[in-house]
């Protein structure tokens, strides 16, 4: 049998965006499709992942469309969730920000150099749970 | 400390595909990125994924390049592996293939109806190991 799909409203899927801290950025490098596990946090109904620099600043700064995704499921996909986030990347400047996020990873920097900081607007956001039968 | 970062070689890229079976497929619908879980199997140095239709087989039927991502990351990035392979997606059609793809599964029956078998050719393979210091 297969699973039963349950769609997610936003409130579910952030909810449990806040259960993992590892996630994938989906962005394009070079005009080919690329993927980047990312360690993120939520920030006001914002994902926003630390970067050490490199192609996803690259598609940061350039404002890009992104998909964002985290999901936690059995190796048969028969149970678990998954929830997609598609929105602009936009580098984190603002100090009070940058403060307040910096603050909510353990070792904001990297290798003693400071690590930017990419947050991606929530403007959709898809969930789905999958209940085994 | 930050982890060591290992690039995989091909080979490496693929003996690790071969030891989970949920991957991530990143593909375009409707102009805006989107990205859904999937089962997969290693075939003939492919990517095997069975679809039940809707957008991935929309986007494989038109020979779209997608990105396929795999991982077994811990929560903090600090340990772990993750493997990207970006190619063309194409649906599997002739017999023989599908013979042979679809008694990897345990069930290639969806509710009654035969799924679909869409092949990513591995034309890009990268991949990355974290080890912790």
């Amino acid at each position: 049998m297969e699973p039963r799909l349950e769609v997610l409203d936003r409130a579910e899927c952030l909810a449990l965006l806040g259960t993992v801290r590892v996630g994938r950025l989906f962005f394009t490098e070079g005009a080919l499709p690329a993927v980047q596990p990312v360690n993120f946090r939520l920030y006001q109904e914002q994902v926003v992942i630390r970067v050490a620099g490199g192609a996803k600043l690259g598609a940061a700064a350039a404002h890009s469309v992104v998909a964002f995704e985290a999901d936690d499921l059995d190796p048969d996909l028969r149970a678990g969730w998954n929830v997609t986030a598609v929105g602009r990347a936009e580098r984190i400047t603002a100090v009070d920000d940058l403060v307040a996020v910096s603050g909510m990873w353990l070792r904001p920097w990297v290798d003693g150099r400071r690590a930017h900081f990419v947050r991606i607007g929530l403007e959709k956001v898809t969930g789905r749970r999958l209940h085994p039968r």
